[in-house]
Formats: structure tokens, C-alpha cells, sequence
């Protein structure tokens, strides 16, 4: 087996861990760029890769002391074709090596294709970790599972309206039905016994009591939190829902609102995306105090 | 709305049937490019996008008469980062304009993400319609459901051993319980009522009763059926259940048994490819002979 192989500080749990603890911070930011709302001195840069790789590096030059990992979304780069994915790659270079870097991709794909994926994005790209959605079953997240050193999160209960389509269907059930995003959560809880130190879930900031059911699904998994800012969720009650007993144990994450901060009371924009990452994680360890 | 402004013939369902009708087939070739299994010549190229090119431009030269769509899985591009992308970029561009392409992409994200694959896949790329995950429910759809002139495939039943995981598992319905993937079926039904002439289901070969159940409940929506060939799926049982009343209505689809068909007994690859993609276009209308 692969993770035999790994050493244990190499685990993704480790390293997320490691990186929130040196930091004393739980945020992820969210690396996703929208040209349209970029400074204007990059804004009108012809080069769309190059304007990219330049508000990327910007921001993480200000904030690499104040996040737990990145994460940009790949949808945000695959917009811009072979230019955006280069500015993927150049992106992911340019993060300090202390800082996980997890790719939101909602990938799930079947046999050699999962295979491929997998090769892409940690073997080409070297991502520390993926986002994966559930719908096809373990042997199409086996080849993300299996690696030892990186990271798996699942998406469980995402925070659209449209979520409930299918995550909140009750599922049959020997004696009691449940939704299925809980369905998810045990599947993930059984996997990590498999892929230790491996796996984590995705839920939704705008569902607080659904987040607290699933923490208590899975005590141990990390929980990366989107929808943090622009998607409406609320602070204290998603973090005070998802944290594990030790105050610990999430990503939360926030793109938008630290991306693309207001700058009119600031000197300039990344003074601008610096503060909103401070009163983020500052705000995130007033609840976190609570626990510790 | 957006779908108003598109001419009917411009609409996916048109588009399909129209080049199912000048082929003749039903046939829809994947292009899932694996290095490994290249013809030597090409095999060799240190130029990884200037191989995959050449490999499925001669592919689709010698199938062009042969097929009513071609889908490359964005995975085998990934795979080889910025290099695939040109590849991609590249590969799409040499398709002839009567045959739609399929990303076989598997996309489901939210909000503005959505929107942002969207704009990639469909305008950056052109491709013609796209493969998406319904896990994350309507709203995460919709970017590629309303643009009126592009195919929207919804991932169904799987054909691989995992499909059961979360497909199969019976939701608590009033009345009866069925199992997941007939209420994915049911949703893309009731879509299809507001986005006519755009939505399809995929469905693995690989379990042929529950593809007739699907037919069922769509009785007109396209199906893309992977998994014929190398995932081990029963062409005739298959495409028998998933035919509908007109015996049309399928894509069906193969990758691996087509691109890398034994060569031994042919002069060369190209001849090969050719031959196995004429035996499986006439399999397949054997079986709809008996429907018209």
C-alpha cells in the first residue's frame, strides 16, 4: 500500500495542522480570479495570464501569515483556456511550501479517467489536496483516496439553494430514514479508517445545523467551510457548529470578500485584502476561543 | 430569455439527430488520448500536445463519416497540465462543424463558479454540450442549461462497480421508495420542460434493466451510453434498453476498443481504428433495425 510508504508529517491532516497552528489561523483563502473586478492597472492587461499570476501573487504576498491554505477553483481558470490554466500553474509555484494548497475541482470520474485526474492534479500540478463530489462512489475517488500524501475532501452539503435537490433527500433506511449528505458523511468516516489522515468534507456556511450534525458524524475530519462573505453564510454560528472539540479541525474559507476587499477607507487594494484577512481570521479565533 | 433568441435547428437535439441521420450511426467516438498505448511514431514525440493532436486528428479523420458526435474527457487533457489544454484546444478546432462535441467534463460547482465553467467550456472551448454532476441540484445547472443552443448530459447511473454507493440507495418517497438515480432521471425530465432540445441523461452500459428503467421515465431526452468495449458493458442488451420508440435517441459511446483497436491483422493503426468504428456503428443499427 501506498500509505505505508508515507511518512506520517507528510499527511494532509499534518500539514493543514501544522500551517494553522505556525499561522494561529483557520482561513483558507480562495483564489479565484474575476478580471472584472481586478485593480484597474490589471484590469486592462492584454496578457490575461499574466494579470492573473500578478493579483495571485500579490495577494498571497499579504496574506501568506494569516491563512491555513489556498484554494483556488478551477473553474475560475479553466474560463480563460490554456492561458488560465497556465496561470494555474504559476500560481500554485508561487506559494510558500508551508501552505497547503487544495484545488476545488468537484471532481468525480470513473476507472482510467479518475486515474488521469488524479495524475493531473497531484502528479503535474503537485496540489496537496482536491475537492471531490461523492455521486459515483468510493472506486471513483479510490485513485485521489489512495496517494497517502495528500488530501480528499468530499463535498457533503453545499451551500446553494438548489442543495436540497438531492443532498437533503431522506434516504430508506433499516429503522430511521436520513438526508443523504449524512449518507456521505458515514461513508467518509469509513473511508478515513482505510486512508487515514487523508480525508475531509465540504459543507456549506449557510446550513449551521446541518454542519453540526455532520461534525458529529465525523469528530476527527477537517471541514472545509465555503460561503464565508459573498455567499452569505454567517460567521460565528457555521464556525461554532463546525469546530472539533480541540477548537480546531476547519478550513474556512473566503474568496470574494477578502479578493476583492473594499478599498475606499485603505491606501491601497492589497492593504485592502490584508485587513479583511485579518478581521476574518481574528474574527474566526474569537469563536475558536471559546473552546480552548 | 436566452433560449428565444435560438434558431431551432441550432438546438442540441437537432444537431445530434442531424448528424446521427447523414452517418447513419449512433456511434459517438471518445477521445481519450493514453500515451502509452499510442502508435510507436507518436508514442516517441517529446512534444506532448504536437502527439495528441496528431493522434486525434487522425482518428477523427478516419471516423468522421462514421459517428454522430465525438467526447473527449477533459481528464486525459489535465492529465499532461497546459500541454493537454492546447491539445484540447487544438483537437476541438479540427472536428468538422456537422459533428457536436461533447466535453465529457462531469461539472457541478455553484454560483458564480457555475458561470465560470460555463463561459470556459462553452465559449472559450466551443464545445457543443457538456457532462455534468447533479449532486449540487438545479441552480447549479442552470448556466449550462439556458444557453438554448448547447447539450446538457446529466450523469445518471454510472457504469462502474461504485455506482451503487449513492445511486442506488432508495430515497423515502410518499407512496414508494426508489432508488436515486430514477429521481436524478424525474428531475432532468421536469428541466427538460423549461430548456426544450437541450438535456440528456448518461447511463453505463453496464446494467441494462436499469436503463430501460431511465428510457421509461424519459422517453424522449438523448442517452449517452459509455462503458461499450473496454468497461465490459453488453452492446446488444444495452442499446436494446435504451433505445427509444423511433430507435434513435442514444449516443453510444466507446473510447478505448476504437482508438486503440488491435492493429495485427490490419496494414496500419488508422486502418484499424476505422474498422473497429464500422463494426460498432453496424452492431449498433443491427439492433434498431428491429425498431423501424
Amino acid at each position: 500500500m501506498v500509505k505505508s510508504q508515507v511518512n506520517v508529517s507528510e499527511a494532509f491532516h499534518n500539514r493543514i495542522n501544522e500551517a494553522a497552528h505556525t499561522n494561529d489561523s483557520l482561513l483558507c483563502v480562495g483564489l479565484d480570479p474575476d478580471l472584472s473586478r481586478f485593480p484597474v492597472t490589471l484590469r486592462d492587461d492584454t496578457d490575461v495570464a499574466r494579470a492573473i499570476v500578478t493579483f495571485n501573487a500579490d495577494v498571497i504576498e499579504v496574506t501568506a501569515d494569516l491563512v491555513c491554505a489556498y484554494k483556488p477553483n478551477l473553474g475560475f481558470y479553466l474560463a480563460h483556456g490554456a492561458a488560465g490554466v497556465a496561470a494555474l500553474e504559476e500560481t500554485r509555484r508561487r506559494i510558500p511550501r508551508n501552505i497547503p494548497v487544495i484545488l476545488d475541482a468537484k471532481v468525480g470520474d470513473v476507472g482510467s479517467t479518475a486515474e488521469a485526474y488524479a495524475t493531473g492534479y497531484f502528479d503535474t500540478w503537485n496540489f496537496d489536496a482536491v475537492t471531490v463530489n461523492p455521486y459515483l462512489g468510493e472506486d471513483s475517488l479510490a485513485p485521489f483516496m489512495r496517494r497517502g500524501d495528500r488530501g480528499v475532501l468530499v463535498v457533503c452539503k453545499t451551500s446553494n439553494p438548489g442543495s436540497g435537490d438531492l443532498q437533503d433527500r431522506r434516504l430508506d433506511a433499516e429503522g430511521d430514514s436520513e438526508p443523504m449528505y449524512l449518507t456521505v458523511a458515514d461513508h467518509v468516516a469509513a473511508w478515513s479508517e482505510r486512508w487515514p489522515a487523508t480525508l475531509g468534507l465540504v459543507v456549506g456556511a449557510t446550513y449551521p445545523a446541518e454542519l453540526a450534525t455532520v461534525r458529529q458524524r465525523c469528530p476527527d475530519l477537517p471541514i472545509l467551510l465555503p460561503g464565508i462573505g459573498a455567499q452569505g453564510g454567517e460567521l460565528e454560528a457555521s464556525v461554532r457548529a463546525g469546530l472539533d472539540s480541540k477548537g480546531g479541525g476547519m478550513l474556512v474559507s473566503s474568496s470574494r470578500s477578502v479578493l476583492y476587499a473594499d478599498s475606499a477607507q485603505q491606501p491601497d487594494w492589497k492593504t485592502a485584502v490584508r485587513a479583511e484577512a485579518v478581521r476574518l481570521r481574528d474574527a474566526i479565533n474569537a469563536v475558536r476561543a471559546i473552546f480552548v
